[in-house]
């Protein structure tokens, strides 16, 4: 298991992380297997959605402030209940394929790691596992 | 792993694969294990809900639309943002358990391809793991 | 694969079972793996959550019944669509990652069990495998 560590920059914000869990997979040196991507947080998610087209994560973002909005009336007294729901709406992980040494992904998708609560220092654990 | 096709025929339609996926799980002809179905897709995802009443996903789908409205106003310039919002929210894959080289199923559940951009091709990756 | 029995006492209600899913961990007996909670019902989820302060999954579940009103006009003709669409919208599984024999959790997250339709008496899934 390998953890990654960024630092989210705006309050909501989605950030590719394509290339540092497609490394590692590429350090855990299998063939086939799968990989587990899990945000350890309770105001963030991941994701899996386009990358060509930056408007499209932005959308997103727009669609879940809409839907649950920062400044509604919440009994969480710390002020953030919209991102819990934002987080657990979204789900905490996603579940990839490895083939031939490399993560499973359609043409236009990437894996976002979700701040809903930013900005703030963050972990992500990548785990790759031949049998899984 | 495998790669079922799929042609959707409506806009927004869920179609019930677990047919093609139970198929899948016989071939692996493993005892125990795990199945991960997986839709390599932006504006598509997979869930798993009622198979009884038609009804119910026929509901889903009116509860997304109204959620995440076709006609809004979103950046993203080829005008399907909506598609791409909920397929974030239902998420482009699902995870199950196989016992007796069966899915395991709730009585009342089956395993849906969302379609939320057709009518279009696509395709639904499979994969069976004794070790998963 | 284990199953976890519970009673729910409210019509919308999530319960933390980190402790009974914990409990499964320890009796596997591994010391790296992956363990899936999965619930097989069409109305219950299960997510990953805040568990210091219970406002956060209260403020949830109002955020959710805000989204998806019991009472809006539904085909499905049992009265229950709304909890089939929150069931939807949460997914019915997790997958955990096991490390030196425990769940890897994050400090403030904990294992719930969505139930958008009780009371009732429900099943959960969990199976921990040491190759997944």
């Amino acid at each position: 298991m390998k953890q990654l560590l960024i630092k989210t920059e705006q309050h909501c914000q989605f950030i590719n992380i394509d290339r540092q869990v497609q490394q590692v997979v590429r350090e855990a040196n299998i063939v086939s297997g799968v990989c587990y991507v899990f945000a350890p947080h309770t105001t963030a998610a991941v994701t899996i959605n386009e990358n060509a087209d930056p408007d499209v994560v932005r959308d997103i973002i727009r669609v879940l402030e809409k839907l649950v909005p920062w400044g509604a009336d919440y009994a969480h007294t710390e002020g953030n209940a919209a991102a819990h729901a934002k987080a657990a709406i979204l789900g905490p992980s996603e579940t990839l394929l490895v083939q031939e040494g490399r993560l499973v992904l359609g043409s236009w998708q990437s894996i976002y790691f979700c701040e809903f609560d930013g900005p703030r220092s963050r972990r992500i654990l990548v785990d790759v596992r031949a049998g899984g």
